[in-house]
């Protein structure tokens, strides 16, 4: 073989993980798998040390982790360092917190390796959006109470970003708002503006 | 000692654990290592044969698991059953299909668990209803198409659950009906009825 071959080279695969919502042991069996088998590891700032420490020595570890006002990486050079390192032959792991399609930008991830050509794998995570609840003695659902759970994202609820708050002020089931905290008065104040009753009982957890 | 002592008995203590939507690779490590130590492993019909490969010879297993239909065991049974064998004080694994609070009557079990002063632990677990459409390769959220995602339990959307069709009509997010096949028809009438537009994408996932 020459460097000037025309053998197509062997594209590697991009695992799109989903690490769980903290507690590094609500990791997924195939997660600990493939984060133990991966040549190079893309994750969140968020992800669990104990689960980082997983690893092997042998890893490239890349940070490309957002955090709120500080976005270190871009969405689209994460997208094109995933598709970069699968087309060199490498076995990505994109460990994301919790569940990569809630919230997680999966979706996008996997729309452009898709479009790139490279083989890719969904992997799902416990989302934070349940897990907390639970964690904090809340069951989402329940036959008495709740018939129903709306996860939204809280840290996008601002007045430009389409949501029905007529239809969820109105739904008679649990509504998670994740990452809600900043946006916390304004989260009330629109529920109660479309008609949620005061009486609502509500939690904070963080 | 004697059968006599009224020295109290030292209760045992249930885990009311998500076994995943069921691929037995999503089961959690916290799982896999309850299931691994139980004394007494009391499970849904829909866990995945390979995680009950993984009860040790020495546990007691116990079908509790309810299939439409076919009731076998009332949840009163299950409760009084878990009661019951903790406070032999054994090491009981409540093992149910997806998370216990997503629609897995968890809250129910973990009330009266409460009420009977029996220490419990809840282990979330991979919702089918995240982990389904993930397979199927649909993102419940994506920022660009789906700003939420509402669960909602379809076996039992019947006229009498007091499910806001006219809410979620409106909801301009993910909308997940857990079970829904058999009542499919009525759904979908109700969401029209209530202003769903006939153009909105819908999928089956079985």
């Amino acid at each position: 073989m020459t460097a000037n071959s025309e053998r197509p080279t062997a594209n590697g695969k991009v695992f799109l993980v989903g690490a769980g919502p903290g507690d590094p042991n609500l990791l997924t069996l195939r997660a600990a798998e493939l984060i133990a088998s991966a040549d190079v590891v893309a994750t969140d700032a968020l992800v669990a040390p104990e689960i980082i420490a997983r690893i092997p020595k042998s890893a490239e570890v890349i940070y490309v982790g957002k955090r709120s006002g500080a976005h270190s990486v871009s969405q689209d050079q994460t997208n094109r360092l995933l598709i970069e390192k699968a087309k060199q032959g490498k076995r990505v792991v994109r460990l994301k917190g919790g569940d990569p399609f809630v919230f997680g930008r999966g979706g996008e991830e996997a729309e452009e390796l898709a479009a790139a050509s490279i083989e890719f794998e969904i992997v799902p995570g416990i989302s934070s959006a349940i897990a907390g609840p639970a964690y904090a003695g809340i069951p989402v659902t329940h036959r008495a109470h709740a018939t129903s759970v709306t996860l939204v994202t809280g840290h996008e609820c601002d007045e430009t970003t389409g949501i029905d708050w007529q239809a969820l002020a109105h739904l008679s089931g649990t509504i998670v708002f994740l990452m809600g905290v900043a946006n916390l008065p304004m989260i009330v104040r629109k529920l109660r503006e479309h008609g949620a009753p005061a009486s609502r009982p509500i939690a904070l957890i963080s």
